[in-house]
């Protein structure tokens, strides 16, 4: 497990960052909004209990580079209870910017298709995150220490790891292995596949923005989505926080609005400054971004314990007309933000330097944000619903440079990992979700007969990874079928293949 | 140009590591084969003129990290002659170890073949050889400015490099672009398709033995088409070879005898010690082997001047039967070795710490076989014609970590690059001579509809990328037309693509 010393040393520089973006540069939100999926939570109780065993793996520091010869421990997990070997398959999940116990733990489909496919499950920690740290405490100490946080060293270490556990486990050789991933964890599956087709037979890249980046989707289209979700989940609900940030400068433009709104929001630090509402309405936005993403059909707690359909709880609190006065608004967007911060009654205040539970991987982001992930944000006030922001690369890259010392190199994943040009790969599934902003940035059409896309019209953020429910629309039903009929073709095909 | 300076230190420190390896460890016969095409020598005076612009691409020294964000300026030859514009295909030579105008001069078949296509040419170096040296003259000071002489830095060199003319050069927008390559050249123009199938459409990969690492193909292969390519050629011919070296151990068992040898071999430096015969039998041994590479159907000037089918000229002198004396038997080797030495005459002695002319990049070559390029070899004087020598990796790793302060890393080429699972990428065409010891690490069946072999029986080291001559075997004439056919298809493929 992560020291908590660490972690919190973490937290604060990661808090601090944060601050500091907010307070030099407009487009913080951009970055901000990059976190994707660093914060979670338990599954409810009511979802079976797991098992698995915690292993580690010895992985060089550097496997693009023979001068830094050192190795780390990488974590994994392994859980063979229904793997039928020999030559089983394994599912791999490549693990995102956090701790890999928390994936484990949210990606219940895997868990629940391990018996139908007599497959292992094996998540694997991404370098960097949870314990998983190449120079131990210093991993983040400086730019020195951060140079091997890539997304190429991430797949190498999944490779290198996979191909020794075919090597060491017996009755693992022939196993096909199929990459499985959500979020940036889906990026890295579906590059997984790309870059190492001998390792891994396929890959599920669940709510894989791999377009998110310069020039290949509108910057403004993230935005768009999580607008929509507002819209059609109340009457009048997006153009109601259209127009809070107004209602915001106009109230807070003298010290008795300042208390008027810390007290309504029952913040933890009342609001002092006009910094401090900048703060304040990147907080609220980036509420409203995590509701898009977490706006599933049931009562959940992956960022924050919710509801099911919380938007369509948080716009109850919303419906205003042309009519309403800032007060009158402002009390409605505090209500709807206590859905989000406060549904189990347990907050007794709200503090504006989160936005979801215990934080992991918050500077490793910043940090794969501020190299290779540079994924352009922008709002026009118009076709969404905050205030104007432009995408500005060079305000980005000096940001990058005075928090780290490295500036991000814009066209770089598109050139490593193909960007558009993708078609001549093969056995990739991509998995979005109508309600999720991130598949602003997915690949959302069928690319040949084996890069295919599944559409999950009801589905927010890699709803189809989940445990099942009940409450979960027929169109995850239809996707999750879907994937286990590519994994069951990709298995056979494979098995055919080693039988020669 | 090269600056001479550097070259001579270059050239003096590549020399000293030989021997060191001679002194020192018993394989340097298989580090001493990778150098496959470090050597080389200008086209005859009757090959067309050819004609192009000399260009430079500022590159990163580090693709994979962003700690170290400088640049270097890489070298690239352009010639757009025949270059049908816009749209019209690029045939890119993806540089091997080496001077690249020495590449671009040795690789005719491109120059034949442009107008065809209506292609422009590009010759991109490969960084730290030639002119392309990451830290100028620093650059192999020490292990730590080798850092980034890998072949995945190379790699990312040439896919940033294209990107950019596609983007910068008008017309060029659509162009297709084909990887081509031989030898080390030849690996990475396969390679290059596999991991940016984004860049290029296609890759023919010459003589290109990406299959000659550990577990992939028997260390023995190798020597074994050398041990052919004399056997075939005169009688007794590979049975005088395998008795020399005895021969040679008799022979200089005492001081007289040393000098006989020296004599006999018209040697610029006389052989004093039990040591330089160890050089001594290297230096033949690679001579054979050079031999067998340029075992060319016409007179050229590879690695060095050579008669029409140069093996068989050498087989003349080595015709003996069992009742050999041993100085009649070494007195027809040194004959035999004066065929390559000192086919024009000019040599008024022979130098045994050179198999060939002007050296290039031997020192970058030795890291890479030292870091990712473990290329195990092994003799057992019975299915060829050398004195036993077992593959022993660890002594291998062991002369690496004392040359360079780097130890090879046995399994890594195979993972990043897929070893003998690269079923799933497409358009790469592998040819091989049957007369090229490097076929024996080359792919040489068909494994897909477009992952196809084209074997070439009378051809030694990428005969299909030289000038046609009219002494061709048809087998070569036939490889290039083939390979032709397969750029047209893929040319016409990408165009089709592109009109939508």
């Amino acid at each position: 497990m992560m020291a908590g010393g660490r972690t919190e040393v973490l937290g604060r520089a990661a808090f601090t960052c944060i601050l500091t973006l907010c307070f030099v540069c407009a487009h913080v939100t951009a970055l901000k909004s990059q976190l994707f999926t660093r914060l979670g939570g338990l599954p409810y109780s009511s979802e079976p209990p797991i098992s698995y065993q915690t292993l580690y793996f010895e992985q060089k520091i550097d496997h693009f580079g023979f001068l830094e010869d050192g190795t780390f421990k990488q974590r994994y997990l392994v859980a063979d209870k229904h793997w039928q070997k020999p030559g089983g398959p394994i599912l791999f999940y490549t693990g995102n910017e956090g701790d890999v116990t928390w994936f484990c733990n949210n990606t219940g489909f895997m868990w629940e298709i391990a018996e139908e496919l007599g497959a292992m499950l094996v998540f694997a920690e991404h370098r960097y995150y949870g314990e998983s740290l190449p120079f131990g405490q210093d991993s983040y100490s400086d730019s020195k220490h951060l140079n091997y946080l890539t997304s190429e060293q991430a797949l190498a270490d999944f490779a290198v790891l996979i191909l020794n556990l075919k090597k060491t486990l017996p009755g693992a050789q022939n196993s096909p292995v199929i990459a499985i991933g959500g979020s940036y964890g889906g990026m890295l599956s579906a590059w997984f596949r790309m870059k190492y087709p001998n390792v891994v037979v396929g890959a599920l890249a669940a709510s894989a923005p791999i377009w998110q980046f310069p020039g290949m989707v509108p910057c403004g289209d993230f935005y768009k989505i999580v607008t929509q979700d507002f819209a059609k989940s109340g009457q009048n609900c997006d153009a109601s926080i259209r127009k809070s940030w107004k209602a915001i400068n106009n109230v807070s433009s003298n010290a008795s609005g300042l208390q008027w709104l810390s007290e309504e929001f029952s913040l933890c630090s009342p609001l002092k400054s006009g910094v401090d509402v900048v703060v304040f309405k990147n907080w609220l936005q980036e509420t409203w971004v995590n509701l898009a993403m977490v706006d599933y059909p049931y009562e959940a707690n992956f960022l924050q314990p919710l509801p099911r359909w919380p938007i369509q709880v948080v716009c109850k609190y919303l419906g205003f007309d042309s009519t309403v006065s800032d007060k009158q608004l402002l009390h409605g967007v505090s209500q709807a933000a206590k859905v989000y911060y406060n549904y189990t009654g347990s907050s007794s205040c709200l503090n504006i330097s989160q936005t979801a539970t215990s934080s992991l991987g918050i500077l490793g982001w910043y940090y794969q944000a501020c190299t290779e992930m540079v994924m352009p944000m922008c709002t026009d006030g118009v076709q969404d619903m905050f205030e104007p922001e432009e995408w500005n690369f060079q305000a980005f890259s000096d940001e990058c440079n005075s928090m780290f010392g490295v500036r991000p190199r814009a066209d770089w994943a598109g050139t490593v990992f193909g960007g558009k040009d993708i078609a001549s790969h093969s056995n990739i599934i991509f998995s979005n979700g109508g309600l999720d902003p991130w598949s602003a940035g997915g690949v959302t059409h069928n690319m040949t007969d084996s890069l295919v896309s599944i559409l999950i019209p009801d589905g927010a953020h890699h709803l189809d990874l989940r445990y099942s429910n009940d409450l979960d629309p027929p169109s995850v039903r239809a996707a999750r079928a879907t994937e286990m009929k590519y994994f069951r073709e990709w298995i056979k095909r494979a098995q055919k293949d080693n039988s020669y």
